[in-house]
């Protein structure tokens, strides 16, 4: 019989959720992407070179002023359709539990995705870019400038992820 | 005169907030760094290699089964000091307005801080790691495993911040 009370899968953990909320979040756009459903979108934004938009409310729009002398970007953004209580979890595409710290899997206990992409063009509030990996219509956090001084670290090793089977 | 009702630099442009809130975050630990006040701290994570501590809370110390094989991780955290309504802003170091989404100011919309770390060790739910730029005691949004194949882009370019007179 599976351990499967409210939906987990066989070696997953959940844990209670804390009892109030500690901070709270704007949507302060939306991104535009190809994908419709969770099981259409790539596993991660390297896995597809497909076209996105992301869609800032005109509110910000001020706030976009320098963005378009930026050759790659890191993007927030929420991802709603995620469960929150899973501490251990068995991805799909991999044979393991892992602990959530350890994966890029949306379930987490704050479910913001970090996407690094390359910025196309800059045309009023839309911003075309390449990278993402999430469905159509996800709400957008944040956008920052991407520097390389601080953010790329080529020589980095996820060791679970070298030493997997598949 | 100065154009700075509300504590504004010159150049500076606020706008309303939205009515209501979107969705909301746990705080999930606290991260432990030698610098007690926000002018104490380095501009950017690189600028200093103190050894930081990132004190997870023990309800989520499952999740990070698997972290230790990471050499880098991805950390979120809240800046809850910083105001969310500047679009345009002139951070002290710069002597040019520009928009929020084109710095890594903490004053932005939502103000997730994102850090690249490099990790030294985890005992427990404590991880040591250098290349963070917080006050002492800033709320932990998330931890990511790091990946090179997805997050690192040595050739990015931040045009304004190459271009800049200082």
């Amino acid at each position: 019989m599976s351990d499967e009370p409210y939906g987990i899968r066989d070696g997953e953990i959940a844990v209670e959720l804390p009892e109030r909320f500690d901070a709270s979040l704007y949507f302060i756009g939306r991104i535009r992407t190809p994908w419709k459903r969770r099981e259409d979108c790539p596993k991660n934004g390297r896995e597809s070179d497909a076209v996105c938009t992301i869609d800032v409310d005109a509110r910000w729009a001020a706030a976009l002023t320098g963005v378009e002398s930026c050759s790659h970007l890191v993007v927030l953004y929420w991802m709603d359709q995620a469960r929150r209580d899973l501490v251990v979890q068995s991805p799909r595409h991999y044979n393991e539990p892992r602990g959530s710290f350890a994966l890029r899997s949306p379930v987490r206990p704050n479910p913001i995705a970090m996407s690094m992409v390359k910025l196309i063009r800059v045309e009023d509030t839309k911003l075309t870019v390449t990278g993402l990996d999430c469905v159509d219509g996800t709400p957008l956090l944040d956008i920052k400038p991407y520097f390389a001084s601080t953010d790329a670290a080529p020589e980095a090793v996820v060791g679970w992820h070298q030493d997997r089977k598949r």
